[in-house]
């Protein structure tokens, strides 16, 4: 491991997910920055649009997209990834890892690798398919509460299990916009506010049915999913529910066994909070019955495990170093 | 109007619920605060614990129980208001408000009327049975979760529409919570944190189905909760949905003509945030359709149409005052 | 009191001081909303920008300036003010607010009376010279930390206690910078944040200069100002601090007598915090000796006493209403 | 270095300071956590008392405090640590350092060291005294507003230019005033609310005042200090001014050659915002001149530059270890 060492490029650097996937990479162990692309923000030094890297990095931002990179990361918003990669000839044996969600799934929702400009790109879920991550080319990395949701049922849908209409209900952090100022990222709206939003109609459904349809048998029923804006920066609480016949010993077997190699997924016997999980790559799992109902409640960082974490997760697979490298990560907590 | 005016006591002053009710009555232009009594805080002035009525009133807290009152508003926590009615004897003409769940329901959940101490308590939801209020000698005002959930689902029940199961989430400030110190109420717990609890087992789903069971001649199916502590201080939240026929159209007509004559209920053609209702009475209900599911977003002020808003509300219509008489508020907004 | 009724108008409705002033006059007993101005709202219904106000007002935002108004409220920005008033023929008779800056002082800080365009402003702080205020034709309406630092010390100057440099430090919510969007706005930044900013040269101090000195008749020592952004929405509080030689008692007596008859100002014999103020037309003052300094703590909402509520108390008192008429507000409290 | 490793032990560790130093040491290279002691939460798993630990450590508290330990780290309350250095005996050999004010400073003022149960105590603020502290064997870590204020004053005290009253206000974060639940700490009272406390007299002022006092040769005149508690979790950000005749560029000569060796202390060249350096052991400083006032602005972590980051810092100089090691975080920055 120790000889292993990379060189990454960041397309989009100016934004959320690429600030935070820089305050990562930079104090990988395994991992030289080589440049960061932005072209709203060309020629002026990192630190002065990430102002908590001041003190860590000489970098500027760069117009230039250098092709001397082992791995390019796509931090573009949606739609921009695939224009860049139909109308910029990458080197060949660049690896992509796209934050976007341009190559997540496609509309026939029947192929698992999504083909675009000559690349196959793999759903970079881990908990899903590490052994196809460690062998990919491209990586089309996860959406945030898609990643939350998931990590919630897999277990139940590689056993045939999600047999009635699955209930989920998730609130987000205000990251989870980006950057771009809106009303709703105003602070004296958002402050001490909450509403709902894209209720039974999120885009996230899509990569979610996605991956459970291609795990389970039988047919998958509906998935509901009300989300919600709430008064906090960063992370995802999500609680699912639906039918289930089996005890809570059994469904806990069923969830521990399937996690049992993923260093990133831990299980709380008691109810979790947000916060155990803020500034981690963590995903913190807990499960309980109520009547017949099976309740999943997932909490995840939006802009590590369920962005930028997984990104630099789906890197160390890439390219074989521990999965963890880089991601010991100290918790806010408060 | 202008002649009728009425003497007011508070039990558990020192409560947050309490605290609300004064800051309520003291602006009143119908209605006298005769005593505040709180065992805790006897001999203080009032101002001493809720600091933001400096100025406001010269009040004292006094542990004695005066009986010259016309309406006593009982504010102590679950279980001390029977306690209080059953060792104390009220003078037989004075009307009591109780902002506990005791008188709520019973265990049967088969009658309107819950009795205790040789009193009759009417559940106190005007939009549910105003007349039954204004007749009434004794209130059980409703829980702050059960009102918005109530309100959200009234002119389903009563036009037999509920027909199958009904899931509801909903995010709740943290004043629900009252005033005692715990580690879920601790700054640094909560800032920027969210949870669930009581997850489809909270205790309102009691008042809740009494009410909707006795508006709806069909059995009510199952009703499914999700709550959530969100970080804020004040106001609920709900999202609650269910499987419907009719159009959104159809809908609409039934909830405006149901609410027609309620000058608290508003109807939103856009989804609602929570401040629009912080520090008023108001609900505002926002109704939807997602494929074959009717969505209903409703929001409350947990202290105001929560709690002490609606048991002024309730005191307007026992004493034959106008509804809205002293609930004119002027919304914090940010 | 009863008899009297007066129609007011509203340029720049659509912001944040123009909101707070429609909340308060919507429910001021004397008083008709003749129209609502807003250039970029025009043709909306008020409802639809202020949501808050939805079943409160069937008004619409008009970009016509009706002339029949008894009182015009400017709430536009800085500049935009004084151009209005040099463009647009007012109706001799109607009476102006201002809540901009533009006629608050002029450049030699050394008059009373700001005069344009042929209208002379009066300074609208009633703490200060009420009665000047109530024979006002135009009222320039104070700045938010203007008013929270000049009712700080205003009994000092008129005793001319001012005698050593004036420290003070103060935080205010988000609103003060207004609806518009911009990076310190945001919530993603600003949640959890704050910084300081303007240190030692913020604009307010033109104003709280000159009516210190001239109520002072001994020379004004610099007045030094650190203010700071806090992550909350409303509310001001400021810490002032000077040398001074006599004892607590008798600067309690000073203020005490100078404030004695000004309903809106109160003591706190303990140390006050924000939220017993926000969402009232309040200030609280505490005073308190620490070595030979005196140290003054103020807080005030600043868009109610700090803009809106004080532009309401200035109407109240040019038409010889009740100084606390439509001003008697409930406290957000939490 | 590689070679380097030593055992730490932790008394009180169930605390704040002694759960993040905890998150800081499990991560750390060169340091194996022997036990955490503590007395009210003894046989419990860590991680149910700091919950984001979960799946990181299998520690157990324990009542037990072992002597096998290289340092122990003591972050009980005041007086505590001196109570359980009196009553206790440690090994020899064994390193300390204590997060309380214990042994910060003694009645005089007048002694670097300051003694208590045979052991000397080195004030723990390496940008003071960097090599004394290597050489030391028991540690007095510096307090947080302390290390903030001091930092932001050490180049001017070195020089003599301290000559007139400085005067400082900073902002606080709630984890300040630790785990314990208080008024002032629920989540209803803090939540978008501030007050100052202890104007004019905070404790912290005696370390600086003898740290000061110790560099510069002239004596030093007051500080005055007026701390506010801030509506957030994590931070300090202070701004200090005193008058100061030399230019704006001499003072940037004399900062950046003070802090060239030290690797936590950064210069911004624009204001900084207090979220730069949370869940960071960085302090980040800001000077600007103001007519002939210095006004400089430091802000640092509390819990980290301020107290068990610092702590680390200290331990890393004790044993010879890179100074920043284990303290290269990762920022919340949102």
């Amino acid at each position: 491991m120790g000889g292993v060492s990379i060189k990454a490029g960041i397309v989009g650097g100016a934004g959320y997910t690429g600030g935070e996937l820089l305050r990562l990479l930079l104090n990988h162990p395994q991992v030289e920055v080589a440049f960061v692309h932005s072209n709203s923000q060309a020629g002026k030094p990192v630190y002065e649009v990430h102002s908590d890297l001041l003190g860590d990095t000489d970098l500027y931002f760069t117009d230039t997209l250098q092709q001397e990179v082992d791995v390019l990361f796509l931090c573009v918003g949606h739609g921009a990834a695939n224009k860049l990669l139909t109308e910029q000839q990458l080197k060949p044996g660049m690896k992509v890892i796209d934050l976007s969600q341009d190559f997540r799934w496609n509309e026939s929702l029947n192929k698992e690798v999504v083909t675009a400009s000559n690349r196959d790109f793999i759903y970079g879920l881990p908990e899903l398919q590490r052994e196809k991550v460690k062998s990919a080319q491209n990586i089309a990395n996860p959406g945030c509460f898609a990643t939350a949701i998931q990590l919630a049922l897999l277990p139940l849908a590689q056993h045939n299990l999600i047999l009635s209409e699955v209930h989920v209900s998730g609130i987000t952090g205000s990251t989870g916009a980006g950057q771009s100022l809106s009303a709703t990222s105003h602070y004296s709206w958002r402050s001490g506010n909450t509403s709902n939003y894209k209720v039974l109609n999120h885009q996230h459904l899509h990569e979610i049915r996605r991956t459970l349809q291609g795990l389970q048998e039988k047919v998958l029923p509906g998935i509901n999913f009300v989300p919600y804006r709430g008064p906090f920066t960063r992370g995802i609480l999500c609680t699912s529910y639906t039918h289930f016949d089996l005890s809570l010993e059994e469904v806990q077997e069923l969830y521990s066994t399937y996690y049992s190699s993923h260093p990133f997924v831990h299980f709380s016997s008691s109810t979790p909070d947000l916060k155990q999980v803020v500034n981690t790559n963590k995903c913190i799992l807990h499960l309980q019955k109520e009547g017949d109902y099976l309740v999943i409640t997932s909490i995840i960082d939006n802009l590590l495990k369920g962005a930028s974490g997984q990104a630099v997760q789906n890197m160390n697979l890439l390219f074989g170093m521990e999965e963890t490298s880089g991601l010991k990560l100290k918790a806010t907590s408060f």
